[in-house]
């Protein structure tokens, strides 16, 4: 998608605030830094935090009247979030976490180590410390993190009227909610009627009447992906969460839910690639080390495996030198091919498009798409050994080979990421590095395989 | 993240179900798939007809009382939908898009052809149709085309109880709404009020009084994946559109929004993938050849580069064809890093988290990263070398290759769609064939470079 001119003028304007941040801190001009700071929105604010250098936050951090509170706290990355904790006055801390609902709470939590965590848990309130500790008691990447506590709900036989004057006299309303949800007298919901229609039916209407035809809930142990997933399939607005009696102990809300799919995204992307979902442009270079080091120590040993096949063909390479020169065209266009495939897999499973109703034709399909294209490639390439090399043997060779190597690629690069699947593991982790290795051996070992068949 | 118990669950649940839908369609038992279609959700309902294959897939639509509704046809791939409407007899897709909202049917027009979309613009009335026209005609991918024209506005002196009287007697609201917003004589809006505040403050508070602290606007014409940023960044849940005047012409909710950013981000992973990014999962073979081909022709040519280079050193690999062996460790292990690199960098242009302002910084970062990683990796392969080879030159010039290699491929990976990215271009789009073309090309080269030299 295009660029539009306003964002380009917005993209100059964040950089040109960002510099005369950098100018008034380095100058220690703390009125400045607050006339820039002061107005701007809580997730503005982070994202600068986030683009400078250690030494300048903490520059920053020391000037800044205005000081972080609870929204800056919660957008900030989790990458710098301890570092800023740590470095801030206890009290500071103190009335940044208190202002917050619980759930922002747990979600800055959960990435703190014990002394960090402790900090928080001492500076709240005792109720919303309980409250605080009884989410954290939830599994990690469950619902009951993500959900707040704060429920508005309402028997079934209240009228409209009734409804309004008893929000009208509740001090404890949440900031956003979107539904009033209807609850037997064991707390167990049984539907919800939106804002909209309770503002704009008749004061005697009874909410029972006015419910939506579609209700669904969460369990609080279900896992916060699944809870992501609904959302999406079925655009809900916020979900009551309840616990294994059916019994509604909080409410998700959508920007909660787009903030886990977001995530989730985040996760696959970098899983495909190879790196730690953990990492983070903000991360130093011992973190980026140890985020992606892993997959280069087993990609060392895969690549081997591709040596060790080549090596058992030095013979046919010593009579023809220029076979070394050519194989890379069929391994790395198979390593395309595959990682082609494996995108589309991947992203079809996360978003559930792929299951085992269709994995067959899939498959199938892949088959046949691999042929297609091995054919077209086989035979560019096969033309260009003609024209260069003289040499239609050569020419065959290496349009055998891609065929083959092209068929492998499609087709195992939507297997492997099933077969991960069907064993609970998550398809985009691994997956890329066994697709690679086996259109890096299937190319070498079809290609020298055939040249040692043909040529000798 | 591990999938719950729950999960595997329902998604046997969804696999039995359309086994059981299959089985009817084969059957002709038209009241059975009545009763398994017609509890489902419109979504999954639309799953169903995506999984199973084209033919299975008319004699479903024949057979299926209930039939097609709009909600259905919005929730159906656009790989599939095309297929679905001109198989449908006229006045049931007319009946269908008429319950839409204009957003939704623009959302469905948008990806057919001409005769297709003429079939339902005429199945509209005359207002619903020059809505949708007016709306088709703002650019593709614009704020204009996504937000929905029913608006709920009202003066800022309004007390909450006009306001309410105002919406019982509106009967043109539209199904999701969840602000009011406040617009001058001029049509000008000027800040919004949460239906939560409305429900909960006293009959005689006036709008104005209690609007949201925090207010947006975007324009008709802004690109929607900016839209997308705005509420993932800000955290909204409604945003009014306006026209170059500033006046309101409609509002965009959260839904859109969710929908938007799921688009990009899969963009994003099929771009880097180098897949076109209108592939889908339901694509026939030749949909998926056209949409893979162009990026294999394309690495078809730079693996010919590789190719090249490795040409140059033909003399050096005759003398010593173990070279040929081990020349791929080091080109691929530097395809990895590239990638890893690459995908970071991609992700944080896509949040807007990687900016001018700290690029050099990360630039920095990418290159001290890459050259740890390289010694790292580099002694392992020097230890190799030598307790296989018993050769310490043949160690050293791996290593020294290897050292190479991981900083262009770390630097490499961010460099590469940072200048895409300040040329205009989509990062993901061509990042990956550049970068693993670098990374190969330099990989062949330090390896048969540092051989030559060290061993000849």
């Amino acid at each position: 998608m295009k660029e539009t001119v306003q964002e380009r003028d917005e993209e100059e304007l964040a950089a040109e605030r960002l510099t005369q941040v950098l100018e008034a801190v380095a100058a220690k001009d703390t009125a400045r830094l607050d006339m820039l700071l002061d107005p701007l929105h809580a997730a503005d604010i982070a994202d600068i935090l986030e683009q400078i250098s250690s030494a300048d936050r903490s520059g920053l951090l020391a000037l800044w009247h205005g000081g972080i509170d609870g929204d800056v706290l919660s957008e900030i990355d989790e990458s710098i979030r301890e570092e800023v904790i740590e470095s801030l006055p206890d009290e500071v801390v103190a009335e940044a976490v208190r202002e917050l609902d619980t759930d922002d709470v747990v979600d800055i939590l959960e990435d703190l180590d014990e002394p960090a965590q402790e900090k928080i848990l001492d500076a709240l309130e005792d109720a919303d410390r309980i409250a605080v500790e009884q989410a954290m008691s939830y599994p990690e990447y469950s619902a009951g993190r993500l959900m707040q506590r704060e429920v508005v709900i309402a028997p079934e036989h209240w009228s409209v009227g009734e409804t309004i004057d008893f929000l009208r006299g509740a001090d404890w309303l949440p900031d956003q909610f979107y539904h009033v949800i209807l609850a037997d007298p064991r707390m167990r919901p049984i539907g919800y009627v939106t804002l909209g229609r309770i503002l704009s039916a008749p004061r005697d209407a009874k909410l029972k009447d006015i419910t939506e035809e579609s209700f669904r809930t969460v369990r609080a142990t279900d896992a916060e992906a699944d809870v992501a997933y609904y959302f999406n399939q079925y655009h809900l607005i916020s979900c009551p969460v309840v616990d294994e009696d059916g019994r509604l102990v909080g409410v998700i809300t959508i920007d909660d839910a787009m903030n886990v799919l977001d995530e989730e995204h985040e996760e696959d992307m970098l899983r495909l690639a190879g790196v730690s979902d953990e990492s983070s442009i903000q991360d130093g270079v011992i973190a980026t080390v140890r985020s992606r080091l892993p997959w280069l120590v087993v990609n060392l040993f895969t690549a081997s495996l591709s040596a060790l096949v080549i090596s058992q063909f030095e013979g046919v390479i010593a009579s023809l030198v220029l076979l070394a020169a050519l194989m890379p065209i069929v391994a790395s266009t198979g390593g395309i091919a595959g990682t082609q495939s494996l995108a589309v897999a991947v992203r079809s499973l996360a978003t559930r498009d792929l299951t085992p109703a269709n994995a067959r034709r899939v498959i199938w399909r892949e088959l046949r798409a691999g042929m297609v294209n091995g054919i077209f490639l086989a035979l560019v390439l096969a033309f260009a050994a003609v024209v260069f090399f003289h040499d239609p043997w050569l020419g065959s060779v290496l349009a055998m080979a891609m065929i083959c190597n092209q068929v492998v690629a499609a087709t195992g690069g939507v297997l492997v990421p099933l077969a991960f699947n069907r064993m609970g593991m998550d398809p985009a982790l691994a997956s890329g590095t066994f697709v690679t290795t086996l259109t890096d051996v299937m190319g070498y070992l079809a290609f020298l395989g055939f040249a040692a068949l043909v040529l000798l």
